[in-house]
């Protein structure tokens, strides 16, 4: 039962205001007049009918400077589960990685260097059912689990640099966790989620701990990135340490429905992204997920998409829909980064080692 | 010379879209489809008239509990300066007093308890003119001062709090100070703008330092209240402190002009509210500002207005216009704030001393 009506929010405005009114709008609303839409090939297009995902391209430029531009292609894939969720685990993952590949592909051709996909993408976000041991072949050794070795190929195949956001199980003991394969098919390393709910039916504690590798940024071949996981875009000090740890994009990874938070959804990156000076990529998965548990409860859960991304300047990308597959596509000039930072200076004027003492003193 | 064309963003999508879009649109941009508008008598619709303000009321409500409802009626006022810059600085801001008793009438009509007025209320923004000696007398002792005195008297006989940012001066020191004043029209005591704008022509360094008054919580007679003070609100750590030290309600009393950021005003202080839990209240000046420096520099100033206010649970009202002086009124249950801690759980899950550890390593 998807109780909300499909919606996406961007398309009714545009739809509704006059060209002047559409116009102010963008301004306050996005951030700037002109969204940068970039023209996608006529292959992209076809693929993407044929596939039954959509795709959205935009550009975020930089004013010309000293140093040369530091232009990145970035892409972020939206998807639903493919199969039922009781049919078995290894046709589950395998459907997934079928639909995903279609649009990396489409991703390549469009010339995507960094690629992020959802949380735990290549599966249904079974955790509203507080049961584990059924769907332990879900859980994945970062390294050598089949979606990694899935990715690495077409990392290698397209030289794209793949975060991958899994559920790890690390000598039988999970976590939820996000590994970055460099443009080469390497595997650079891992990311744990280090906030983790406990609202109602999304408890993820009885699943995994929160995350013990701090704050990594990863130095790929065409950008330092960081990952922060769903939940964790909730909490300031998260996003922040990615920033003073030198991150220029980090991707917030969610699996999150309507219920929790829908309105806070454009608020939160984008807020990360203002702060600190880097490009927020927040990708979210749509459809419908449906689980009967052992106990014969139904649970239902839809997810509303709404992809996006923000730069460091506060612009906004519209979002993707609330319920289709989506390929949204943003290439960004990282110098962007700098430069707002040196207009409104928030890292000179952020008084660290006021909060350091501060915070010091009040979690003794 | 007013460079942006003066709309209500929120006017306008209202008018455009139908009934359905426009319950999606609230939905998922306030938060709430049901702004809980609340009526207003008909004098203060009436004296809103005769005096050129506009009134807007809203009420947000908690759900019921073990604890007995804790409702506070808060106001915001935004407003423009009345005379030319160059007038005697004592009737530029006797002309100010003058409108702003008014408001601060009808303010208490409607029974609001807590008043906050914007940055600097009593005075043109001048400090985009980069002189300072002419505008000496603006500089006011924050328990003494004319404005302090003005306001105590509409504190005690309104029985209202009322929150003054201020221009102080301190054994001939300026500082960017909001006092507090409570509801018997006591001196409470004082917060110093905390962060500094150095962008562009606002550059406030040359006028004070930043504030050493770290981060004070106000236990007024109707609420716990902080003050944020103007860019100050670019700093997630500013916002916590005021939380960890209890704060309800926090104000952010600004000066903005639409070139810097207005497509941020609704992000920072609405994601405050989420992240930190509790209400935040948003207040920009509104009007043009003219000077002409001794060298004969024109500068001109336009501030956008937008004055909202944002609930723990993330939902805001719409905000006032963005050229006319403005009473905001909210109704609201400050039990929400720990409803919602306690739904979402940000307190619990902020792991604050592994950020005070990281925070301690950062800014040695």
């Amino acid at each position: 039962m998807n109780s909300q009506p499909v919606y996406n929010l961007d398309e009714i405005i545009k739809n509704n205001l006059d060209s002047e009114q559409w116009k102010q709008f963008k301004r306050i609303h996005y951030g700037r007049i002109d969204h940068g839409e970039l023209q996608l090939k006529p292959s992209t297009i076809e693929e993407s009918k044929k596939n039954g995902f959509e795709v959205a391209a935009f550009s975020v430029d930089a004013a010309k400077e000293v140093r040369t531009t530091n232009i990145v292609k970035v892409g972020l894939i939206q998807h639903s589960i493919v199969l039922p969720t009781n049919e078995p685990i290894v046709a589950q993952k395998r459907a997934v990685f079928d639909k995903v590949e279609k649009i990396i592909q489409s991703a390549a051709a469009e010339g995507v260097q960094i690629l992020c996909l959802q949380e735990t993408w290549y599966m249904p976000f079974f955790l509203c059912t507080r049961e584990k041991q059924k769907w332990e072949e879900f859980a994945e050794c970062p390294k050598q689990g089949q979606s990694t070795q899935f990715l690495r190929k077409l990392a290698k195949k397209y030289n794209m640099v793949i975060v991958s956001p899994i559920l790890e199980k690390d000598e039988g003991v999970w976590w939820n966790t996000a590994i970055v394969i460099d443009a080469d098919g390497e595997y650079m390393g891992k990311h744990r989620k280090n906030h983790l709910p406990s609202v109602g039916s999304f408890s993820e504690t009885p699943y995994y701990a929160p995350g013990n590798t701090g704050h990594p940024v990863f130095q790929t071949k065409f950008a330092k990135i960081a990952v922060n996981i769903c939940y964790g875009r909730h909490h300031a000090l998260n996003w922040l340490m990615f920033a003073l740890n030198g991150a220029e994009i980090v991707f917030n990874p969610a699996a999150t429905i309507s219920e929790f938070g829908e309105s806070f959804w454009g608020i939160e990156a984008r807020n990360a992204a203002i702060a600190n000076g880097y490009f927020c990529c927040s990708i979210n998965r749509v459809g419908t997920e449906r689980f009967t548990t052992t106990t014969n409860q139904d649970i239902t859960r839809s997810y509303y998409g709404s992809s996006y991304v923000t730069a460091p300047n506060g612009c906004r990308t519209p979002g993707l829909s609330r319920d289709k597959d989506g390929l949204l596509i943003v290439k960004m000039d990282l110098n962007l980064c700098r430069q707002v930072k040196d207009h409104w200076g928030f890292p000179m004027t952020s008084r660290l080692e006021l909060y350091a003492k501060e915070l010091r003193d009040k979690s003794l």
